[in-house]
């Protein structure tokens, strides 16, 4: 199994809100049926799909609701930009449990929460390398 | 905010259980602490961390246990590769809830968990562009 993710899906409630919500982001994506909805993220797919059949296509038992143990993280370039993320994420309808600040591992970010409830860390990471494309090394 | 994600973080109950699975796929990472491990992956980082730690962090008030409504995928490059991953997931001590099949969507896929039950859909998908690199596009 090669060591890469070449899709991840965000299980939703109303495809239209969560739409709504990366669209207010600055994210463009499409839904061909109005059932799925996805977005090119650089080299891999991000898509919305009503979290009951994700549950299903995804042979879990049973969804007693809530968060899985599972965080997405964007990198930007300044802790200014990280602040700025949190609050259109906010205006788009998000939430924000934990605003920007110092990290215990010498960055700086926060954390918002899509409408429904999927959070994302906003992060400057001074010790890994961004590159001009957006992609993410190590070290 | 750049339509990217950086880095993946799935939490974990036992962090050599799950860099031993993932190490049984073929996965090559490192815990710098013992405490989180970062993998390359692409473009993107995917990492390895205490579940009730990733929780705190994370701001979520509450983990109820359980799944999250997030899937990850992995595309392959033909029907047979899906078998092969499956097993090599099953294997390495993982379950597969969903054993590979032609999907609605005119592919083929299935489904496996690793060991603290995130799962992870292999799938051959002949919609979208497989690039050498392992890079995916929609279309």
């Amino acid at each position: 199994m090669d060591q890469r993710i070449s899709l991840i899906t965000l299980g939703v409630a109303d495809l239209r809100r969560a739409m709504d919500f990366y669209a207010g982001l600055g994210w463009e994506g499409a839904s061909p049926d109005g059932d799925v909805a996805f977005f090119q993220a650089g080299g891999m797919v991000f898509a919305l799909w009503g979290r009951d059949k994700l549950a299903a296509d995804s042979g879990i038992e049973q969804d007693t609701g809530g968060w899985g143990g599972v965080t997405l993280a964007h990198l930007v370039r300044s802790p200014g930009e990280v602040d700025a993320v949190l609050e259109s994420a906010r205006a788009a309808g998000g939430t924000v449990p934990r605003p920007g600040g110092k990290t215990f591992w010498g960055g700086y970010s926060g954390i918002f929460c899509d409408p429904d409830g999927h959070p994302w860390e906003i992060a400057h990471n001074p010790g890994w390398t961004r590159a001009e494309d957006g992609t993410v090394r190590l070290g």
